[in-house]
Parts: C-alpha cells; structure tokens; sequence
C-alpha cells in the first residue's frame, strides 16, 4: 500500500489514444483555423520570427513545434516563493496539489447574509482566513473585487494585503503592464534576495486566452512581461461549452489545447525557462436557461483530459475546485464544490484555483463557504483549525512605502 | 476518446503490489487469528465439511482456497430483475452501477423541518420518489425504517411498497429467515416466470458480518437461504476505523477483506453460482468525539481499495455514495455525500448504496436531500424530471393477498 506520503495515481477517462487523437485535433486548428492575437504588434513579430504564417492579427501554428518549444525550456517542477520560505511551495507531477482561494467576484456574502459588491474590509477579513488556513498554500489574487477603492489602486491595494496580511506565496495581478511591473516589484521587495541572489518565481499570473481562439491585447502584454521577469503564468482557456467552445468535452479540450498551446509556446519564446502552469476551464452552458452549470460532470471530465494533457507536455496542470451556480452555500454548493475539487484532486491537479470561496457561478465569494472550505481542505491536509501563526511582519518602511503608492494611485 | 456511451476507466489508490500486500495480510489474519461465526451450527459444520479448522465458533480459514472457490462458481455479471423487464439491470464490470436509496435509517427529516420516527406515509413518499427517479435504478429497503408499523409486518409492508410503487428491481429483507422466505416468495409471485422459466435473480440481500472479525447468527441464515433460492447477497463489512476495525485504511481493508472472504465463499459453498457482490464500506471514527466522521476522503481511500480487491476476485463490489454526518441537507451534507458518490463512481463501483437521502450518519432519511441527489443522479444520467412513467400495476388479487399477509403479521 502506498506509505502515508505517497499520493495516489492520477485518474484519468483518456487513455493515450484518445490524447493523441486530440492533439492531433488541435494541431489541425492550429494550422487550418489559427488563432488571432489581437492588439499587439510585438506578439506577431515574434510569431513571424518564430517562422509562423502571419495574416493580419491570425497566425497559423504548427502545433508539433509549439510542443517541442515548452518541452524544451518550460520547466516540470518549480518553486512558488512566499515571504516566509517555510510557507514556499513546490509546484509539479508528484507535489502535494497547491490550493488558492476564489480569484475574480465582484460581489461578496458575508456570514450575516448581507452583500454586495466587495470592499477592503471584506478583503482583509479573506485574507486573513487564507492565512490561517492551513489547507490553502497560495493566497491567490482577488479573493473579490475592491470595490470601494478606485480602479488604478486595487492591485496594489491586493497586494499590500497579501504581503502584510500573510507570508504565503500569491498571484500576481493582470490589470496592466504597468500594475504588474508595481506588483512584481512590491513582492520582489517584500521577499528580498535569497542566499544572496534574486528569489526567482514569487508571483503567478492568470493568462487568460479569450476562447474561441484568440488573445486579447493585454494578457499578451502581461504575459511578456511576466515572462521577461521570470514570474509564473497560469495560462488558461476558460470556455462556456455550447458557447465559446465546443458543446462535448472533446471539443472542449481540442479547442482550449490548441489556445493553450499557443500561450505556453509564447511564454517560451519571450524567455525560456518561464515557469508556466496549463489550465482549461470548461463548464457546459444551459442552452435552454443561458447559464453556465458547474455541478455538471462535463467540467470534471474536461479537468481529466486538459491534466492529462499538460503531464504529457511534462508540465504543471491546474485544476479547479469548489465551482458551483447556486448563490448559496447550500447543499447544491456543497455537492458542485466537493465533487469538483474531488476530480480536481482525484486526476493529479498541480495548482487548484478557486478551491474556497465561489459561489454563484463565480460572481460572489461566500465568506461562510469560504471558511467551510478552508477548512476541509486543512482537515484533509492533516491540519485543523486554529490554523497558522501570524505572518512574519514586513518591513514597516516598505509597508508605508508601498501603503504611499496605493495612495497616489487612488488619487 | 470515448465514446458517449464508453466508462472512464477505474481510478484506484493501490497498485498491484500494495493488493498482493493486503491480500497477504488477509490470508495471515484468517488462518491465524480466524473469524467467529456465532449461533449458527450449520455454518460451521459446513466449514468443517470444507476442510477448515473448526474450535467453538471460531474458524480458521485458508484465504487462497477461498479465493479459488469464489473465482470458480461466483458470478462476474448477473441481472437483478424488476418487475417491468425494461427496468432490470445488469451488475458488473462494465456496466452502469446501479443506484439505491438509503438503507437502514429509524428517523426521517421532512421538508418542513419535521422529523421523528419514520412512517408508513414517509416510506410511500420515498418510494414514489425513488420509483420517478431515473437516477435510481433499484429502489433498495428500508427507505427509514417505518415505525408505526408493528415489528413483525415490516419487512412485507416494505416489500408491497416497492412492489405497488415501483417496478424497478429492490433488495430483500434480513429481518430473519422466516421474514425473508415471505418477502422472496411475493416477489416471485409479482415478477413471475420469465419465457416459462423462474425468472432468476429479483432480490438482493444486505449481509453483513460483525467487525472485527465475526457473524452473527441471523446473517449466516439469510446468507444461506438466499443462497439456496438463487437470490443475490451484498457481502460487507461495515466498520468503524479506530472502533471496530483498525485505524488506517490499509489495516481496515486488511480485517473487512478477512470478513467479506469468508461470507462471499460460504455463498458459494452453500449454492455455488449465487450472485454475490462484495463491499467494505469503512469510516474514521473520531476518538476525541466519539463519533464516526463520514466526510473524511479516508472513508474514499478504503472504497478505492475495496473495488480494487473485489475485481481481483472478479466479482462486482460495492460502493457508498451520499454519506454525510450532517444532521441537515446543508453544505456540509452536500460535500461530504457529493465526494462519496464522486468517489464510488471514480474507482467503478458497480453497486451503489445509499445514493439518495442520508443523513445524521445514517440515522436519518432526509427527504429533501433524498429527493436533491435523486434529481442530479438523473441529471447525470442524461435523464431529468419529470421523471419515469407510473409503475406497470401489480395484479390486484395478488395486491390484496399481501396486503391480508401483512395485516395477519401485524396482529
């Protein structure tokens, strides 16, 4: 039997003929269809460099050759630094899965049944939660959106949270270029030099293809600067199926190989050795009542088969976990969330996202799932509650500085 | 990748040395240790006509010749036949599993907050349930127990429910060999004889031994009558980790497979070919609060072993889905019941208990959750409400006899 340290074998309904079968799918999109990268000259310069045929913002891929390029330079297995190097993670085939909390709501349920759109004091309450829960080892971005503070100041606002508010590894933000470079320098800052030398990976950025096949101006930019910084990327096709993707998890996964595929080569390309992390997120979409359903097991099946994919890449894979529709964290949340972070971890997900908080189709981050999950996850991790010991403080200079810039920003 | 029709293949945490391993251990436990079959000489007599040592009750067994007399006669496949042949299923590798309700629980939660004893009333309204799902492909027994009924006449009272309510395939009673022979007989006369001949298997039975590592009297009876008419045995162990059986999952594979060796084999003694399916079905029992904790993935972890071994020995195995120790249908019973049937149906579980409406650690049927996992097994099953037609009608001369049975056994 295996030793109490051993994670069991992955799960997966694909065997190898059906991935090969699928890439091959892919790679057929790839060459006929293309993708369109859009708003960025510098993204197509790089492709017509890279020998593809550029045509207007549609670039058609050789599919074979983008698998050779991340095979080549994308690392198995890399290191998410948090301020606390006790609290760093590990990321790769045979790891313990990283789990984060939600990432995106607008709106928050607080406990007492109120909501609305989020504020600060709902963000440092979160973040205080995913601190001390020992099952989440990212705090992740955007537990929900801060709306009561102006637009250009939130992803500082976000990351003076994490920073001071916990010593775990987060993600990084994708705003802008130029929020990103004020992030990556706040942490880079906060973490200092390790042994003397630059930290390497301490931030991991959600890229987001825009499905069906194509990119957006700034998550390409982000992507460059990220990779030019040797900060991670979570390169993800986050499809509705029966909307912007195929209806079958077949067509799911060949369409969102092929956007990934791209993003990853990209990565590569902009600076080899970036450390990267593939996703699809396919839910199905009710035709008949216009919603995304996430208690379906269309999703579970689609997680199975874009793993199973990213191992044969060589690779991490994120999973998702604690996805739902209801608004409530009720029983329909419970069996949605258990059962997607089941499949999740059942198929050997490297970096679960959205594994506490998410409710309502990922529009509201329930502050009671949030602490349910939270602590599921550290039960299941061998460690309950009352949870971790306080950050370690960050340097008060570097808090009044950085506390000055979100000031600016904010006007 | 597969087809619409094709099953993912078989997740397991044990690979084939780690089953060698808890075989072995098995094997050492059942000669050394042995298991005790109380108040009941004929089972013990047949052992010794077997070749086993016999002292007292207790007996010590030879696992590998257990193994080669279950391999040899016990069925890989069979149907469980309903009354509407269209309803019968087959049980076995490759087929759906089928999934029955709760079994077992004395006290109901209504959808109004009510609860207490279940009824007569209650179990009308479960059956009608179970019978309009099309999730739920035998309607099983003892829906709750119905408790204002008087002892004697409960085992015929539920079996005319399943009979009038449903003609999906059921399971029989264990109440005592008497009770059973009764039940068998009307289920006979409502299925009748298929193209002239008996119809074969319409019943199955839920055995199970006495952890650690005994059976009672009563059991070792129905096993043996069961087997005698041809009807189908769920052979299990149920047991507490850390109570009743050993604390890791290992260790309860180890003494449940000792247990449910033995019963399955004795089946085959009594009437070789009898239809037999195997389950350990294991949770954590919390020392510090003394309680059994059903949302633990242990109790996952011992169902992915369980079905490895069960294949092993070619045989159909058992699962549990929708466990919880929630006293509510709330997020906590969602969750922890969603990642059970998740579970069960990951390592292909061919029969699957307790699929709708448990709650309270098996103390309580829920209606609500009842009907809740009802809906999204059939949901998931590509078949939503309205749900099935009307049962085909049991002939009424047939109806009424029954019903002059039960009123007979009531006093």
């Amino acid at each position: 039997m295996p030793a109490e340290d051993t994670l069991p074998a992955p799960f997966t309904a694909f065997d190898a003929a059906a991935l090969d079968r699928i890439e091959a799918a892919a790679d057929r999109v790839l060459a006929e269809t293309g993708l369109r990268f859009e708003d960025d000259p510098e993204t197509l310069a790089l492709w017509r460099q890279a020998g593809a045929e550029v045509d207007g913002d549609r670039v058609r891929l050789d599919g074979p050759r983008l698998r050779q390029i991340i095979r080549a330079t994308a690392p198995a297995h890399f290191v998410l630094h948090g301020r606390n190097p006790a609290r760093s993670t590990r990321v790769g085939a045979g790891e313990r899965p990283v789990f984060a909390p939600v990432y995106g709501p607008p709106n928050v349920l607080r406990e007492d049944g109120s909501g609305g759109f989020g504020t600060r004091a709902d963000y440092h309450r979160l973040m205080a939660m995913a601190h001390a829960a020992p099952g989440l080892t990212n705090t992740g971005h955007m537990l929900c959106v801060i709306g009561d503070v102006p637009d250009a100041a939130r992803p500082l606002e976000m990351a003076i949270a994490h920073l001071t508010l916990s010593d775990k590894p987060f993600m990084g933000t994708i705003a802008s270029p130029a929020a990103m470079r004020q992030v990556i320098d706040a942490a880079a800052a906060a973490i200092g030099p390790l042994d003397g030398k630059p930290v390497g990976c301490h931030l991991l950025h959600l890229i987001n293809a825009t499905p069906p096949l194509s990119y957006k101006g700034n998550p390409l930019k982000c992507l460059r600067l990220a990779a030019e910084n040797r900060q991670g990327c979570l390169v993800t096709s986050y499809m509705m199926m029966g909307a912007t993707g195929p209806v079958t998890a077949a067509g799911a996964l060949i369409q969102g190989y092929a956007e990934v595929l791209a993003g990853l080569a990209l990565a590569q390309l902009w600076a080899p050795g970036t450390p990267v992390i593939m996703g699809i997120f396919a839910m199905p979409f009710s035709m008949s009542r216009m919603v995304p359903v996430f208690g379906d097991p269309a999703l579970h099946l689609v997680q199975y088969g874009a793993m199973a994919l990213a191992r044969r890449l060589g690779i991490p894979g994120r999973g998702d976990g604690g996805v739902t529709s209801s608004r409530l964290d009720d029983a329909q949340a419970g069996s949605d969330g258990g059962r997607a972070t089941a499949a999740a971890m059942a198929c050997g997900a490297d970096f679960i996202l959205h594994a506490a908080g998410w409710l309502d189709s990922g529009r509201c981050t329930g502050l009671a799932k949030f602490r349910r999950e939270a602590e599921a996850l550290s039960l299941a991790a061998g460690a309950a509650s009352p949870g971790l010991e306080p950050p370690l403080p960050l340097d008060p200079a570097l808090a009044a500085e950085l506390r000055r810039q979100a000031d600016i920003a904010a006007g």
